[in-house]
This record gives C-alpha cells, structure tokens and sequence, in this order.
C-alpha cells in the first residue's frame, strides 16, 4: 500500500515501551514511515495530543479481558480526545531468541506474567525444563534477550524482530486460545482535527457519551435514551461520572451503521441528528468518535 | 431489629479476612446472629453456596472506582447464583489505635494501600512524620496493631474494634473524598432458594443476563432487547461472553420498579413477562436477580 507523502511526518503516540502489541497495531496501521512516540500510561497516550501527537493509539478492548478501564475512564471525561479509527491485531505470541540458537538449547524463558500464563500449555510440552522469569512487559524480555546468553528465549510480539538487532522467530502463535484479539482505538485531538489520509473503514461507526439527569429515578432512563439514538448500537460501557452524585454514571455507547458505501456527510449528520434527539428527552449527550 | 430465630442458623459467606468492608457491610445487615465464613477470592464467596453458605455478599460497585469486574465475570456466567438483595454502604476509614494511645504517640500507621492512598491528607496534617507501612488488607493492619507497641495505628473499617480485642477508633472518616460509598449484592444458590426474612427493600430491582445472537450484525441489536424489557434500567454492564465468537458480550441488565409498594408477585410476573419479549425478537435473557 502506497502512503501518500504527507503521512511521513506524522507522529503516534502509544503505549510504550515500543515493542508491545499496541506498537504492533500502531504498526499494523501506519508502517514504517510515521514516527512512533512511547508512553508510559494509558493517559499519557492520550495527553500527548495536546504536545507532540497527531495521532494515539490505546488498547480499547480485549475478547477474553474485555473493556480497558484506563482507556475508557479517558474517553468518560469532559476533554477525551477523538476517536479516528480502530484497528483489530490478532494477539500471537511469539518465542524469540537470538539467531542461530536451537530450541533445545534455551533454558530461560522470559515475558510479562500474562503472556507466560497464555503460553503454557506450549510451555509444558516444549520447554518443560526452561526457568520462566517475569519482566514488565513482553519487549522488556525481548530486549533483554538480544543481551544475554543464548540460552535465553522471551516470549513477545514479532514486531520485536524488527526492533531489535539479532532477533528471530522460533515459534509464532504459541498461546493457548487460539482466539484472542485486541480492538485498538486511533485517537485524535478533537472533531476538528485533520483526518489522516490512509484511514479507511467499511463501516461507519460513532462513539457517543451518553447520561441521564444526575436526580435519579427523574425523566428518560438510560435505556431509553440510547434506543432514541436510533442507531445499532455494538458496544456499551459504564463508568462512573465522579460528581457529588454517588453512582451517576457516563455511558459510552458505540454505534455503527451496517449500511456499506454511506458517504462520511451523510453517517455524520445522521449521528448528529441523533444526538439532539437525546437533548429533547432531557439527557446529556456528547460525540467523542466518527470513523 | 429483632430477627427471626431461623437467622440463628444462617451461613454468610464474605470475601475475607473478617474486618474487611465486604464483613461490615454483611454484619449491617445480618447482624451478630449469623455466621461469618471468610473467603479469599469473590468466586470463592459464589462457589461457598454450593457447598456451607446460605448467603454470600459481594462488593457490586464503588462509587468512585465503578463495576466490580470480579463480580459480573461471576454474573455473566451459566450458574451465577441469584441475586436477593443489595446492602449500601459509606466507606469510612477509621484511625485505630490500642486503648489508651494518644494521637502524639503514634510512630507507624498500618493499612492496605489504596486506603493509605485515600486518606493521604488526613495523614499528611495530623500524622506528618508517621511512617506508613502497607499491609494485604485493611483488616490485617488492625489485626497487626493489637500485638504491636502501642505507638502503631492502623486504618481500617471500624467493624475491627468489635473483632479484635483492646482496639479503639481514633478518628472516624478520616478519608480524603467523604462520598465514597460502595454496593454489595446478597446472592443465594439459585431462584428457589428460600428467602430470608430479614432482606426488605422499598423498591423492587431485578438482574438480566442480556446477549444478542452469536452472528453479529444480524437480528435485534443489545439496544433494542434491552428497551423491549420495558422496565426502568439503573445500571447497563458488559462483560465479553468468551465463547468461540470474539466480542460477543453478555450484558448484565439492572432494572428497578419505582412504584412502592408493588407486592412481590406483580414484579415477578412484570419481570417474567419482560424477558419472554425478548426470546420473541431472537435474543436471549435471564432472570439472575429479583429483591
């Protein structure tokens, strides 16, 4: 895929260290010639809009974990960005170890905690004998690998190889459940931000926080103010506003619409038109996304 | 409150140690009486009503901190137990010292991180030089305190003055946010087992595991199964359904009648009739929660 030139100066911003699968996503979307900025918490990803960022890419949501708390207590607030695209990786663990090293020769396996629990059963029937030691996230062990004897093996992203000199695949796809994804959400400043060229999407999606009045038990409830939208709504998280009202609560709902070929102008006013709907029924109601 | 004598053989099960806010928010309802059987994990509190326990009390929700996510990956499940009840209580983070202790003694003060966290400046103004050592609960810390010199403190709920000997509250409500409340569900094994006397609340609540077919983008949208429900939503959570469909979610549906004094069977019939709409537009629904 040709990028047009203008993509060579942009900067991503996400969750670092560079290395992790939200690098791969990043990766995934924009290749090699866009500059990649790490960060250490979910919320930095977000902040660096404001600095240095035209664009961040956050882990939204995971099809065993589920939702990302830090993720979505961003998107709860007054200021939290907008949502451009998203992007779905295939999570595969992958055993890396130096080049020229034979499986039978490792006998240390490094990786954060989650991924040498995902790749037990590999584990158990490949390197029964290996010591696991925990790192702080799976391009931590892979960088500490290209270090160390040969000996040593992590287990990380394949994005890993092309970061680090010396590197190679051993195995991919190394974890247990063949079937786990993570959904990344790709983030800019806010509605008016430039949109960049190479996002693409078939379908057309909205995000929308949503809120009833804080006086519980008083006007729409929830329910029906997000069936007033009138869109097909796939996700919808809850998180807690944090006002002097205990258990008031912002819903982010994300809506889409199945209809292919809809032209941007027309999803837009179509969600727009949606919003105010909300508005007449007394409730709260703010766009956050459009991809 | 005089309690019935049957409550007299009734068995709690919390998430332990006794002396955790999960405990008080049990002994606020049920009181001395009953038996207190203390469990580590909250699958462990669920799984104790199959085997010793007549009850169990989860925490549902934190006002600030949101969804206790333990919890609905408890509820979301194929034998979740059924819900009979909710408890409501403040968090208040007491001070707490041996008898006898005067404030100006008080050298190293003892408690679980988060509560450390939270009651940062009360420390800072009244304890400034005190050193804080964590522990792996708040109920640990006073436990700890009762064999410690008399210059340590613990922070803790003050069910632990009734618990351990020779311990007295300091300071009540000590913590820096003063509405901090959190929410617990009573879960019995499953809808015929017996009710306890003790549980009356004023409005009638209802739990519904909610999902949209497998396919995705076919039939009814989660939007619409839920307002079919025609019943008043207070609280909408999801939680990924892990089966072979990554992101099919069940959703975990709370509705509550406003209408006092509604007798228990006209809810029930209400709520029965509810879910059988939704098996009419190709959803599927279940009743997993009636106080």
């Amino acid at each position: 895929m040709t990028r047009p030139p203008s993509d060579k100066n942009l900067t991503v911003a996400v969750l670092g260290p560079l290395g992790t699968y939200t690098h791969e996503a990043a990766y995934q979307q924009f290749g090699p010639s866009v500059e990649y900025l790490e960060k250490t918490t979910i919320k930095d990803v977000f902040d660096a809009l404001s600095s240095n960022a035209d664009l961040s890419v956050v882990p939204q949501e995971n099809s065993i974990f589920g939702s990302v708390i830090e993720t979505y207590d961003v998107l709860r607030g007054a200021d939290p960005g907008f949502v451009r695209g998203e992007v779905m990786l295939r999570i595969q663990h992958c055993l890396l170890t130096r080049q020229g090293v034979k499986l039978h020769d490792i006998q240390t396996v490094m990786s954060h905690e989650q991924a040498l629990g995902q790749c037990q059963r590999f584990l158990k029937s490949h390197l029964p004998l290996a010591t696991l030691v925990k790192t702080s996230s799976t391009a931590a062990a892979a960088k500490t690998v290209v270090d160390s004897p040969a000996n040593c093996a992590a287990i990380a992203s394949k994005i890993c190889v092309t970061l680090f000199d010396g590197l190679t695949v051993q195995y991919e796809g190394i974890q247990n459940e063949a079937s786990n994804f993570t959904r990344f959400f790709i983030v800019v400043k806010d509605r008016k931000a430039s949109f960049p060229s190479l996002l693409v999407t078939e379908l057309r999606h909205a995000l929308i926080q949503v809120s009833t009045q804080t006086l519980p038990g008083t006007g729409a409830d929830i329910s029906q103010l997000i069936s007033s939208l009138n869109l097909r709504v796939v996700r919808l998280d809850r998180r807690p506003a944090v006002t002097n009202v205990p258990f008031h609560d912002i819903y982010l709902v994300e809506v889409q619409d199945a209809e292919r070929y809809k032209s941007v102008l027309e999803w837009t006013s179509e969600v727009d038109g949606a919003i105010s709907r909300i508005g007449v029924l007394g409730g709260n109601a703010k766009l956050i996304g459009l991809w």
